[in-house]
C-alpha cells in the first residue's frame, strides 16, 4: 500500500502504529486571484479554500461557506481524504499554521499557530514577501516546537501554490521546468506560463536567495523551509504533498549549500499520492533527485478504482492530484490499519 | 456519530484520536435498598452493582458475584458498552474512585483512589453525609490530580443515583421536576415519589447548601462537584452521564454563585447516550440550560438497531438509558475510529 519513490520502506515502516500530529500550513497568495490559474476552489472565492479545508479537517463542517470547496468541474477537495482518515484512524491532534490567511478558520479548541503573517501578493507583479523575516519565523518555530505525538505530518492548502512553487524552483536556478507540469509541454497553459514569465522577469542577477523568494515565492514555501531547518531532524517529519513540498526541500537544500551547512535528514521524508507519483506531466522523483540532502519519499497506493462516484473518478483522471496533506494522510491511514475499501467508503459517505 | 446537545462540535473534535483516562466514581447510598426504587442490579444485591460494574470494566470479569449485574427484566448493565469500547479502542487507563462502597472491587494493579468515605444513608430518612468535608475531599483531589492521558472521562455507578440527583436538584430549589423523569408525570412511580417527598420534608428554610446536600444527596454528586472545582479547567473533562452528571453541574454552579466565584469552563463537557438525549420523560438539555456556567454537551448517536438480542433491544425501548459512563465511552469509541457495527458486535459477544 505504501510504495517508495526514493529510499526504502524502513523510515515509514518505523512509524507504523504511531500517532502523528497533523499540521496544516495555510496561506493565501494573490496569485490565485488570476482567473483560471487554479482549480482549487470556488471561482471568485478561491481565497477561502485553505480556510474551508482546515475547518473541514478539524470539525467535519465548512463554516465560512455553505458548501465544501469544489473545483469548477466539481472535483471535491482532497480534504475529504484527510478528514476521512482522521475519522477512521485519528491523528493524535490537528494543528493549524496561519501563514497569511484572508479569512481565519472558524474553529475553537484547535491550536492555531499564528505568526502575524499577511497573505502574499501576486507573483506576476512581485510577491512582496519579507522573506528573511518569514524564514526566520519558520526557524524559530521549528526550534521551539514541542511535538506531543511521535511524529509530524505537515500538509498544506495554498491555492495556486504549484505555480508559486514552480516559479520558486526556477528562480533558484534549478532546471526543473520539465519536472513540474504539463502546462509547459503537451498542454500549454497560457495563463500559468504567462504568470511565470512575468514573475521571473522581475528577477535580476543581483538578487540573493531571500530577494528571489520575496519576489516569486509564497509564504508556505519559505516558512516551511525555515521550519525544517529549525526542527533540525529532532522529530520525524512527513512532508505531505507533491511538487510544492519538493520545492520546500529545494529551498532547504539551497539554504544549506549557501551557508556551507549540513543537516542530518534521516528523520525527513515526503509522502504524496499515487496521482502525483504516477503523473506523466510532472516528475516528483526527478525533483527530489536534485537534492543533495538524502531523504525518503513515498506514495500511497490509493485511487478511487473501488468507487463509482463520478466526482471521485475525476481524481483518477488526473483532475486533482494532491493537497491538504492527502498523500500523507493516506499513508498514515495505511500505517494504522486502514484499507483502501474503508477509506473509499468514508470519502463516499461525505458526498452522499 | 457525535451530536451536540449544547454548544458546537469543536471541543469534542479537538479530542479526536487522543487517549483518555477513564475514571469511574463508585458509591452506595442506602436509598437503593428501598424495594423497587431502582432496576440497576440484582434484587437484594443492588448494593453490589458499582462493585461489579467496576470489576467488569477493569478486568472483563465480575468477581464479587457470579453473573454480571442485570436488572429484574434482564437489562444488562451499561458497563457492557464501557468495557466493549475499552476492548476495541482502549482508554489510556481505568481508575476507580471509591466514594463509599459496601464492597471493595476485587481488582489488582488498577488505581483505586480511596478517601475514607462511607456509603450514605437513605435520603428518605436523611442521607447523613458530612457534605462539606466530602466536598473538600473532592476539591483537594481535583487540585492534586495529575492526569497521565490527555483528558479525563468521568463516569459513575451509583444505584438509585437518579433519585438522589433529583432530590438534590429540587433541594437546591431548581424547578427541575419535569426535566428529570416520567415518574412524576405519565408514569407515576409511587416508591420514588414517596422517597423524594420524605427526603425533601427533612429540609428546612435554615438549611445552607451543605446542609441540604447532607440530607438529600449522595456522595458521588458532592465529591464530583468538588472535583470539578478543584480541577479548575486544568484538564479537559468529559462528564460521562445523564441527569446525575447534570446535577453535579448544578451543584458546581450553585457553589460558584454562593462564593461569588467564577470558573473558566471551556474544558468542561458532558457526554451522554442517545437514550438520555432523546428520552421523552426527562430533558437533559433543559437541565443544562439552567447552568450559568457555559459547557459543551454531546450525545453518542448509538442504539441497538443493528442487534437482534432481546436484552439489548430493551435499551432502545427505554428500559435502561445510561450509567458506568456509557455515553462518554461510546463517544470515545467514535473519536477513535470505532463504528456502531463494531461496538454492537462486541457487546453481543459478552452476552453470547
Amino acid at each position: 500500500m505504501i510504495k517508495p519513490i526514493i529510499g526504502n520502506v524502513d523510515f515509514i515502516e518505523s512509524l507504523r502504529g504511531k500517532k502523528a500530529t497533523f499540521m496544516l500550513a495555510l496561506s493565501n497568495t494573490k496569485t490565485a486571484n488570476i482567473e483560471g490559474i487554479t482549480q482549487a476552489g470556488i471561482p471568485g472565492m478561491i481565497y477561502l479554500t485553505p480556510t474551508l479545508d482546515s475547518e473541514f479537517v478539524c470539525t467535519g463542517e465548512v463554516r465560512s461557506l455553505e458548501n465544501i470547496a469544489e473545483t469548477p468541474k466539481g472535483v471535491p477537495t482532497p480534504a475529504l481524504l484527510t478528514r476521512g482518515v482522521h475519522l477512521l484512524a485519528p491523528y493524535g491532534r490537528v494543528e493549524l499554521l496561519d501563514l497569511g490567511l484572508e479569512v481565519k478558520p472558524k474553529v475553537d479548541y484547535f491550536k492555531i499557530h499564528s505568526f502575524n503573517i499577511e497573505p502574499s501578493q501576486n507573483i506576476a507583479k512581485g510577491a512582496n514577501i519579507e522573506a528573511q523575516e518569514l524564514f526566520q519565523k519558520g526557524v524559530d518555530f521549528g526550534q521551539s516546537y514541542e511535538c506531543k505525538d511521535e511524529y509530524i505530518i505537515l500538509g498544506e492548502s495554498v491555492p495556486s501554490g504549484t505555480t508559486t512553487a514552480m516559479a520558486t524552483a526556477i528562480g533558484l536556478k534549478h532546471k526543473v521546468k520539465e519536472y513540474f507540469s504539463s502546462s509547459f509541454k503537451d498542454v500549454p497553459n497560457d495563463i500559468r506560463e504567462n504568470t511565470l514569465k512575468l514573475a521571473l522577469s522581475n528577477l535580476t542577477h543581483n538578487d540573493d536567495i531571500f530577494s528571489v523568494l520575496s519576489k516569486v515565492s509564497d509564504n508556505m514555501l519559505i516558512f516551511n523551509a525555515g521550519f525544517i531547518l529549525g526542527l533540525n531532524n529532532r522529530v520525524p517529519l512527513v512532508l505531505a504533498g507533491g511538487t510544492q513540498m519538493a520545492c520546500v526541500l529545494l529551498i532547504v537544500d539551497r539554504m544549506l549549500k549557501l551557508m556551507g551547512g549540513r543537516m542530518e535528514s534521516s528523520n525527513l521524508s515526503l509522502c504524496t499520492t499515487k496521482w502525483v507519483a504516477e503523473d506523466k506531466e510532472s516528475d516528483i522523483k526527478a525533483l527530489l533527485e536534485l537534492l543533495s540532502l538524502p531523504i525518503n519519499a513515498y506514495y500511497a497506493n490509493f485511487d478511487f478504482a473501488l468507487s463509482q462516484h463520478p466526482a471521485l473518478k475525476l481524481y483518477d483522471e488526473g483532475e486533482a492530484k494532491e493537497g491538504v496533506g492527502a498523500g500523507g494522510a493516506l499513508i498514515y491511514g495505511f500505517l494504522n490499519g486502514l484499507s483502501k475499501e474503508q477509506i473509499t467508503k468514508q470519502v463516499e459517505a461525505f458526498l452522499a
